[in-house]
């Protein structure tokens, strides 16, 4: 038996730390599906924002000397010459007491050094009255203003957000080269598992939840999940199905068959591919001991366990963060709060428990229940709205203790 | 002119509470593909679940009385009569001092009632050894223990999570009923904005980034977003893709088109349908003070700025939540913390603005930094952590002060 013995909570965290990311080739999209990828390469600009001198007010462009003295009991008299709405291209250029109207954004014409307010101007016998003076510059923006052509606008490792599209967007960018997304094979096992399709159970058989609730955990944290389907706990069936999902898949996600009471399916499998490394067989916690974690062939095994709620509670304390820094997502921040115990709750001693629990308002305070379903009930998940960490060595919480709930 | 006149920030936020929630109808969806849809109806269970009395440990099942008196200097037999596995139906029924393997979620076979731990058993003969002597239920989880048939799961207008998944997949359900998703049209308008085909910008013209980045924050809202295009400053080109807008859609939101210096040509267009109801033209916020909010035809319309910059801000601030209002996607929490000014900050009177800042660290503290782009630049949008509010009457926010910045 190649596979080691049970570790603790601790052991199993550092290990999946010290894992070194998998590296992943890259592969080009176009912007508008880029929303939360990772760019993979540095982007610069490849043109000016703008691109064009353009004025910043709704008002008269003008050869700002012009203006000089413009006060609203010294009116100086200018020439329009034309109209330049956003979008237009300007057509004349000033010379010395002439001005074109330009709209917010619109580009100004040439030799035009400043903008006047459309509210320090009045029309009067086809001239243009100007009652404030500007100087050079003025409501004027200028040719890469915002960006510079050439410009870094986008570091490699950059988790595309809506304000990164934006910019990319405004430069022009249509397509980015990002890091192909991890992909992950999930597999549920179990002779008792049927699929949704079929509509009258029989003695014995149950739902296969996974390939719904792990799946879309999985798919949360940016990788992309193929489900392979239930697989029977049979030695030719599972070895044939985590053959294909070492060949299509970058980490392969097995619930079920680590501890069936007749043998160990799972781990008999694994240990008989040569190359294989073990990292982890079996974590002191509850629920969820039996999880197995293996390199094999330069991919990733875990094998979770098949409840439901103990597959998902795992996930959520182990994977969720490894799979998120393998994709380059950003890590999931567990909100916790320090609350008062409000009923006896019993641990098992020589596991570290992740223990399911519901906040209640106990006498205007607001205090951590057990939840009286174990990790076979689906409704423990459904009804919790947190876990709590319970020591090793701890048997009881009393009530009145005060402990951190970590919320889902 | 039927538009009213400008509003102040908590007005137009008033508007928003009181308008009404949009009524959706029903429509199904698959179980798989349900995540954050809002169910339509109660959803009870059409099965018990369990639907088979079952085992929660490896170990055999027993008549409990047989094994009454047992312990390790007190060994009772019993004659195995079947191996059951999870996924197996038992075929045998018990009778007095017989018993069954049963793994852990395997059914128990008819008259056990109670499963002797496997840790407490040994074979010997042919003969099981039982030495510790288990009371009638112990480990056998009964049918309905975890949802009973016809219970009521999961309430209508609960927003369907991975949990809740959950226990719908373990209930069966295959399918369900969820509010449609609402369905809003946008539009980007404005005789300067060109899509990201073209790829040599003319001067005078920008990218129309709104389709992207605005497009992306309504869709994260829970609804449906249909791009429509970009519309020159047309009266009959606007009027006419409002006119396919109010037929395929409940919401439309259009960007740019409020506040050209010749004309303002949304509300012209508006203002020409006989059943509009106008309840927002201008909120005295900076940036995005044209902003535009009427009921037409049942339907709502938001006219936001043309700015990228101001369109998502103004998005943020005020149309954010009460699309997810309408969706019925849980609210966006607002992140805020006081920090203190690290510069002095202007701000125009007589609006009430919100400024992008930026956080740095200086002298060992986090301090907020205005950003000297304007709300034309999208890099203003890029490189700002959040914005803090000015009220109508500051024009200077003096360094040192504390102010409360709401993160993006």
């Amino acid at each position: 038996m190649k596979f080691l013995k049970t570790i603790s909570v601790e052991e199993f965290k550092n290990i999946l730390e010290s894992v070194p990311r998998l590296k992943f080739e890259d592969e080009k999209v176009n912007l508008g599906e880029s929303f939360n990828r990772i760019l993979s390469r540095d982007v610069n600009s490849k043109i000016n924002v703008p691109h064009f001198r353009k004025s910043r007010m709704d008002g008269y462009a003008v050869i700002a000397e012009d203006t000089f003295g413009a006060e609203e009991d010294n009116i100086i008299e200018l020439e329009p010459i034309e109209t330049i709405q956003a979008g237009d291209i300007p057509k004349k250029k000033l010379t010395k007491a002439q001005c074109s109207y330009v709209a917010t954004g619109a580009a100004v014409p040439e030799n035009s050094n400043g903008v006047v307010m459309v509210e320090f101007t009045d029309q009067k016998n086809s001239k243009i009255s100007i009652s404030k003076a500007v100087t050079p510059g003025t409501h004027i923006i200028e040719v890469g203003h915002d960006v510079k052509k050439g410009d870094l606008i986008v570091k490699k490792n950059t988790i595309i957000d809506l304000a990164t599209i934006g910019i990319l967007a405004s430069c022009g960018i249509k397509e980015l080269t990002v890091y192909r997304r991890p992909i992950v094979s999930l597999i549920s096992t179990g002779n008792e598992l049927v699929n949704h399709d079929i509509k009258q159970l029989e003695i014995g058989k149950i739902y296969d939840i996974n390939s719904v609730v792990l799946k879309k955990a999985i798919e949360n944290t940016g990788v992309q999940v193929d489900f392979l389907g239930v697989v029977k706990d049979d030695y030719a069936d599972l070895k044939n199905i985590i053959d294909k999902a070492l060949n299509e898949s970058d980490i392969v996600i097995l619930s079920g068959g680590t501890s069936k009471g007749e043998g160990d399916l799972g781990p008999r499998v694994l240990e008989d591919f040569s190359d294989i490394e073990i990292y982890v067989h079996g974590v002191k916690i509850k629920p969820g001991k039996p999880i197995i974690f293996v390199k094999l062939k330069k991919k990733l095994i875990f094998i979770l366990p098949g409840y439901p709620t103990s597959a998902l509670s795992c996930f959520y304390v182990f994977i969720d963060n490894f799979l998120r820094k393998m994709s380059g997502f950003p890590l999931r921040e567990k909100f916790s709060k320090k609350l008062e115990i409000g009923e006896r709750i019993y641990s098992t001693v020589g596991r570290h428990e992740f223990k399911a629990v519901k906040i209640k308002e106990e006498n205007g305070g607001k205090k951590i229940f057990p939840i009286k379903t174990g990790s076979e009930a689906i409704s423990t998940m459904f009804y919790a709205d947190g876990y709590i960490e319970i020591d090793e060595l701890e048997s009881i919480i009393a009530k009145g203790d005060k402990r951190r709930v970590y919320f889902f």
